[in-house]
């Protein structure tokens, strides 16, 4: 290590330390150790233009271990991007650039948002596919559009996470050799020593997956870890390069120790780091004139490719017209003109079909319209039918396919759908029964919290799903996805709902959506007699009043359960009883209604409300009211043919007329 | 195999595939592929006892695959446990024994709820740890009261799923060898051959974990697949026995194809697989004669070590009576007399502590009254405050040891609570961040379905965490538990509460609890002024009336938030405004209550209510009623100091005493 070089990277470890010694509050373990890899890579090693954070040809960052967020938010202000050191100083102050974790969207040049372990690692692998999948598809002879690579540092709590066991394998599986992570291999987790619980051979199951691994004796040895990450990008498979750095190096007491992690180190640990590694206790945030300008000029290492690949993208325009052109808009996120025709309308059926099938048949509508469409399944291909016909799976042989087979993965399906949507280029959806959104709730948080568009296709959404009884049946799942906040879920009742909620998922560019689909079939609703499904944007709006005059009480339902109220409604009419139904597919979207469509369409003036549900009960009340009534299932399922769970759990049309008549009869 | 051994084989494989015929719903192939593993443990392996299923020192069974559950049903019936044949005919129907997967508590035999995959994978982990425990506590010179094995058959999809790699690496670490794992290894997973997605090397990757694994080359090979089960028993680490197997074994046109996973055979194929394997096509249901005679005479294989350990029992309760007595308690899972006078009182304190800090005290003062306790956290031992004082930690070398450093491995955690507390005499707990229980969804939801007693310290249960950020702070996770049904969440508001909650939890004997304790500090409240702490127990109490008349208005709320209520109680009594405040810490505990008692305290005639919780608002509408309002945060939260945090996002006692004036203004 030169003189400057230790210099930069004493800079790098002090801007952390000093950062987190300011907010009392942080990580300065994993930016003291890790300083010597991020200094390398910003200088030697990435492409990246701070000047325009988006390129589209840049090298991806993930810092998966994102509580070493102050090693991320330093290189990014020293190499120029538009992070001043004045938010390095307010780290974790509300309203700065800087907060905790890093967040996608807060600060440039961050890829995305990590600090729950493990979805960083798994995030990346998405990115990887993202690219792959991309460069097959748009790359031409003398047009490398698409030629990038991941880099990522990880930590011993990012390896023992499932998600990212779930994540290599697949990685290894598919051969991306994009893929560069680095292994923080400190010894330290926050119980201690990795040895309290880690113990397994890191390399050796890294190999089982298909990875390349190589070893880094010392993190601080620069040419060493040099040849390493050359070695890395040479060889066709994902790559763990296993270094062994020192937690909090340089601190006189706690280096090496799980005191260094997750708190300030202290005003006289802090000054005995700077001495002990010839740096002046003051000022704090100390950038020497040297070494800023290293880092400006590292800043502008890649202008050249930068403006190599410009150049590249105007011969592309001019030689591949089309190509460019769609090229340009998926990497905007545009949808194409007029994409919106292909939707399928479907004819009224009282026999009507699986939502779940109509979904299928929307999906093969429109892919053709849609090539950014990317998506699989997690093993329920037929189930979910999230297939595209035709159309073969990805794999290293056939990048450029886009039917992706996850295996039984669900939280890194989760993960990989976020890391597909931030490289952009893709839409993603996979699929997976909706009881196992549980499995990937933690990515699913992260695109909510990262206003990603990426749809997921929960299938089997309630006890319709019959015979394989509880384990298999959500019921609190739809709560639990309505409690996620920027998060649209999407129950859609009928076939032509479901053509909308593809509409709207797809729309919905700034947030995830969830889309509930049956099992079992529900009736085609005749779009003549009742209103158009395409209200369904607005999350719930009248079927019908049915009756002679005003509607004395609203019968409301999401999904399969509108044809119950349907037919409860038609009884009650008949009996005498005018009466509202409403479909109400969506909480949130209803939620962004203006509050005079809302109370035309719930007037408060009507207090005999009653909805059915086939999920609990929970938060219903704030349509029904405390007149209302709810019926739903709070507790768990059965196993038998549906049929029977319905009428044993009391999901019926006579139990919603006998409501409704209690309530009038109050 | 014998003429005898090929016709139990195949009875195991035709009962299973007549019931998932005549069910015309099911999953034949596992149990036609499987046939010769389970009918090897069943008649020389394990120690069972189908006359007294309960009995402690029984081999454990666990079919992780559960979607072959008509295998574990045949074994059942086969081998004499109180499981008739009628009940295999009713298999998947509404009110039978047998479920669509094993569930828990239905039938005898069954050790855990499995179907959700990598769940049984994860479970039998903490079955593993419990023995390993119990016998290190409780075993003599010449009284071996704990011995026993735990066997499991995994699938494709169980290797595939992370859980199942965090559990592995612990149990490799653990060297927990009374694991013996039998992978199915049939090269099929539901979208097709394992080549499309899971390619990795199984042996390599469990070997990296610690485990032995051993191959088998043929399942049907009896001999070779015994020879390996003797391995593996003999072999100091848990054991991986990857059997070649052909999934649908038989089915002319099936078998060896996804096709023969997951639905009914139809009749023409089924008679084909039966004249392939010699079987008469009618009746179906056929168990020969001399099969029955075999499996019942393998049913009564372990007798002699059943009456041998009843012996060994009376041996003990007379050489170690105080042990024996310990012993058998925590077999019935009853607590000691008198133990609830360990619990800690409180001091009033307006600067109080943390829940999570009061939390650890109660856990130290109880730990030596309930030697039964035993758990850990996932890498947050001093966040979670879940450490017990002096207790080493849990492992190889120290198996009496209760303290369990899980690793970042919060979801395998979840499954190890959950074969803790089924294999009994222990009671666990297991700490992490609120934020996180998003990573263990999949095992709660077990834990609550199968109704076992499982404690989970969620500490940092809000924005109050703090500068960590929205990644780490929840906000939709109160109401995600909440949704589930038969699980207990408690979010007590002050040391006293935390004492209590405490005791509910354990007095839980049939549900899990999940504990919301704060990061930050609140005050100990003045029992003497508010109603006493005991009263957490329903769920939610008055904490006073404030005020010189009957109150006007009632304020609400749970956990760190109460503090906020008693202020603006104060300022809401002293300017005039007589006022309620309600303790609220389980919805669930209230929802219990007769209805009488909710109505004393939510009457229904003061409908001016208001409820505050740091976080979303959804399903608090229940409580406040149409008329009231609710102060919650329905977005994610933000980086910073707590307390800037709270102002930002308006919750604030000020807030309180607003909301309840306009309340009240209307």
């Amino acid at each position: 290590m030169t003189e400057l070089q230790n210099k930069a990277v004493n800079t790098i470890r002090f801007l952390s330390a000093d950062a987190v010694q300011k907010a009392n509050s942080g990580h300065p373990g994993l930016p003291m150790g890790m300083a010597p890899v991020a200094y390398l890579l910003w200088t030697e090693h990435m492409k990246y233009s701070p000047q325009d954070p988006g390129w589209p040809d840049r090298d991806r960052f993930v810092l998966s271990a994102g509580h070493g967020s102050m090693l991320l938010y330093a290189m990014l202000h020293l190499t120029g991007y538009d992070l001043p050191l004045d938010e390095l100083k307010r780290f974790r102050q509300l309203g700065s650039k800087t907060p905790g974790h890093p967040e996608y969207g807060v600060a440039p040049g961050i890829e995305t948002t990590t600090g729950p372990l493990g979805q960083g690692f798994a995030t990346g692998v998405g990115m990887a596919m993202a690219a792959d999948h991309l460069a097959a598809t748009y790359n031409r002879a003398s047009y490398p559009m698409v030629d990038h690579a991941i880099y990522a540092i990880v930590s011993d709590g990012d390896l023992m996470e499932g998600i990212s066991s779930e994540a290599a394998s697949l990685a290894g599986h598919l051969q991306l050799g994009r893929l560069i992570y680095i292994y923080d291999d400190n010894h330290i987790s926050i119980d201690g020593s990795t040895a309290l619980a880690f113990s397994e051979d890191r390399a050796a199951r890294f190999q089982a997956y298909g990875w390349h691994t190589v070893h880094v004796e010392d993190a601080n040895d620069l040419q060493a870890m040099n040849q390493a990450l050359e070695e890395a990008k040479l060889d066709p498979r994902p790559s763990l390069i296993l270094a062994h750095s020192v937690i909090g190096y340089g601190l006189p007491t706690k280096q090496g120790t799980a005191a260094a992690h997750g708190e300030p180190p202290g005003v006289e640990e802090l000054a005995g780091a700077k001495r002990n590694l010839g740096w002046p206790v003051e000022p704090s945030f100390l950038i020497p004139e040297d070494v800023r300008e290293h880092f400006r000029t590292a800043g502008r290492r890649s202008n050249a490719l930068y403006n190599d690949w410009q150049a590249l993208r105007t011969g592309y325009a001019r030689d591949f017209p089309d190509l460019a052109e769609e090229f340009e808009r998926r990497q905007r996120g545009d949808l194409p003109v007029g994409w919106e025709q292909s939707l399928p309308v479907f004819e009224p059926d009282a026999k009507g079909m699986a939502t779940r099938a109509s979904s299928g048949k929307v999906l093969n509508a429109i892919a053709s319209q849609l090539p950014e469409l990317f998506g699989g399944s997690a093993d329920l291909t037929g189930s979910n039918k999230t297939d595209i016909k035709g159309e073969p799976a990805f794999d290293h042989d056939q990048p450029g396919a886009r039917y992706v087979h996850f295996g039984v993965r669900e939280h890194a399906m989760g993960a990989i759908l976020n890391g597909l949507a931030l490289h952009g280029g893709v839409i993603p959806y996979g699929g997976t029964f909706l009881v196992f959104s549980d499995y990937m709730r933690g990515a699913i948080r992260l695109a909510a919290l990262m206003g990603v568009r990426v749809i997921y296709v929960f299938t089997h959404d309630s006890i319709g799903l019959g015979e394989d009884g509880p384990t298999h049946q959500p019921v609190e799942h739809l709560a639990a996805l309505r409690a996620i906040p920027n998060l649209i879920t999407l129950r859609p009742a009928d076939a032509n709902e479901v053509s909308q909620a593809w509409l709207a998922a797809l729309e919905n560019k700034h947030a995830p959506t969830a889309l509930a689909l049956t099992r079992q079939a529900v009736p085609t609703i005749d779009r003549q007699r009742f209103a158009p499904a395409e209200n369904l944007a607005r999350g719930a709006y009248i079927l019908a009043d049915l009756g002679e005059s005003e509607p004395q009480v609203i019968l409301m339902a999401s999904g399969s359960e509108v044809s119950l109220i349907l037919e409860a409604g038609e009884t009650l009419a008949k009996e005498g009883m005018p009466v509202r139904l409403v479909s109400f597919p969506s909480w949130e979207l209803f939620k962004l209604q203006p509050a005079s469509y809302q109370a035309t369409v719930l007037p408060p003036a009507i207090t005999a409300r009653v909805a059915i549900e086939a999920g609990v009960t929970m938060g219903w009340e704030r349509w029904v009211g405390s007149q209302g009534a709810v019926l739903g299932i709070d507790r768990f399922g059965e196993s038998a043919p549906y049929e029977e769970i319905y009428t044993d759990l009391g999901l019926t049309a006579a139990h919603v007329v006998e409501q409704a008549k209690s309530l009038l009869a109050k």
